[in-house]
């Protein structure tokens, strides 16, 4: 049969082929009924799988640069979040039409996060209806170093990575529909996955969960399966100078940093002991850790304020069927 | 942070959850970040990724349990036509309301084929949106045995296994409003992955596909592949007693048993010499297989009657971005 016109489906296929990158480990990639991977001798292997819906996980008006950045950023930060090194990803893509000038946008923002951490795109689907991007990812630990929820101990201190706040200072923002700082959009719409904190966590993190949701919220999951509590320090929240300067208001900030989700840092637990180990191990990152709380024996997660007093949050996080988006 | 009220999302993954199923070598399953999974030393990882959306890959009509059963089927037909043995699924499930009822149906379709095929569900994600399931999986496969698209050599056989044109008899009739028979749907809403038999055609097949799009379309790829062409003989082609009852007309039946999609038997090429060893390996499994042509140097795919003209195709295949369904 000849196949020298290809339907709309095979040309996007191919579109997205051609940039699928390589890898040693990747024995047959997109173009059979099947991806063939070669795992190496030793090690786990990690599996995650994330859908963004249009208008739901980002704004309408997303560059689809961005939306191909950010499916892939919080896949690989779910990875980073186990200590995994990012190898493999499958991408099912839902489009309202065959745009091969949206796909090629897409690419864009997706292949130049999947080349920076050695990613192939080994398979996929593209099916017609209302946009969605579901990609699941593949990556590779030594056995038995996976940094799990469960891990968190009494006592021990809780960090979180670079700044928190910003996405949902963005969103909060573009949901106004007045001033908006690039910057903090710029949080939104192409977030940093920690994959190389994780990596140097492995020996060194008892937890650790990436901050999708909302902090209360991820690290109400840690809590939830270590079976402790916690308390935060609402005054050490790591805060950008730029959410500080637009969102002047302690407990408006202290809500987008707490119940806020997109920021795609890493929460993690750790032994006080380690402190210095860990500063030392994430001295070579991109962005650092700071000391945000202690976990507790009791339940419940408690946020101080710098005087002392409770703080109480409306909202503990993201809910997928709570319309966040309008 | 109490969470004794879950939100819809959690809910939803609870439920998932406890039905997953077990294996071995997965160390932890769903609620972290990702799933770790232990890979066994000397397999390679055969990993396909299909979404099915509702109206265009299943009638609005079909049963939650079908779509789970289907969604899951198609899949694992992928793993079929590499030769893998099936272990484990992700699932991202997007639905217009957080409907458990639905979910509960969706998931006994489901759960029967995977632990008939013994898979576990290790991770997924459920999103608000138009009702749409995309999964990937993931089969083992000892090193250098997979079934490839581009291995067919001149002169060998094609092979289909089963019988084919029916699940496309009961989308026409379907698509139609008339009489329907309960068989043609049921081969539409209940494919059966040919597991068993890829699994018996790994040292047999040169190569192999399964039956996704129609026969045309499939054998189409094989060619294109492995640089070849093709005679398929359409008196030889297997075809039910029902399909043959509700489509007396030659060339009616045989546009469905070529173009007509959503059959997920497999096809394969062996040589002439591999016959009784093809029989008697697939002497075992659910349905056997039959030779329907043969691979020619010439590019292209030559239809013969039984009275030796030639029957020329209007369409080929499926096509994502041509409306299939209405």
């Amino acid at each position: 049969m000849d196949r020298a016109t290809p339907t709309a489906e095979f040309a996007l296929i191919e579109r997205i082929r051609a940039r699928a990158g390589k890898r040693d480990d990747v024995l047959l990639g997109i173009g059979d009924d099947a991806a063939i991977l070669r795992p190496p001798a030793g090690m786990e292997l990690a599996i995650s799988c994330d859908t963004l819906v249009a208008g739901r996980h980002f704004p309408d008006d997303t560059a689809p640069a961005d939306i191909g950045w950010k499916a892939l950023a919080v896949n690989l930060s779910d990875l980073a979040a186990m200590g995994a090194q990012p190898a493999w990803a499958t991408l099912a893509l839902t489009l309202p039409e065959p745009d091969s000038d949206w796909l090629d946008g897409f690419l864009d923002g997706f292949c130049e996060l999947a080349e920076a951490h050695g990613v192939a795109l080994v398979g996929g689907d593209t099916t017609r209806g209302p946009l969605s991007v579901t990609l699941t990812v593949h990556g590779l630990l030594p056995a038995g170093t996976a940094l799990r929820r469960d891990g968190a101990g009494v006592n021990e201190d809780i960090w979180v990575t670079g700044t928190v706040g910003d996405a949902a200072g963005g969103l909060r923002q573009w949901q106004g529909g007045g001033l908006q700082s690039a910057k903090l959009r710029y949080r939104l719409d192409r977030p940093t996955p920690r994959v190389d904190i994780g990596l140097a966590l492995r020996d060194l993190a008892s937890a650790a969960i990436d901050l999708s949701d909302g902090l209360a919220a991820d690290l109400g999951h840690v809590l939830a399966r270590s079976g402790v509590g916690a308390q935060l320090d609402l005054g050490r929240l790591p805060t950008s100078r730029t959410l500080a300067e637009h969102f002047p208001d302690d407990a408006t900030r202290w809500a987008l940093q707490l119940a806020g989700g997109d920021d795609y840092e890493l929460c993690f637990t750790a032994p006080a002991a380690q402190a210095l180990a860990i500063e030392r191990a994430l001295a070579s990152c991109e962005v650092g850790a700071t000391v945000v709380g202690r976990i507790t024996r009791d339940a419940g997660l408690e946020l101080l304020q710098p005087d002392g007093e409770r703080f109480e949050l409306a909202r503990a996080g993201y809910d997928q069927f709570a319309a966040m988006l309008p």
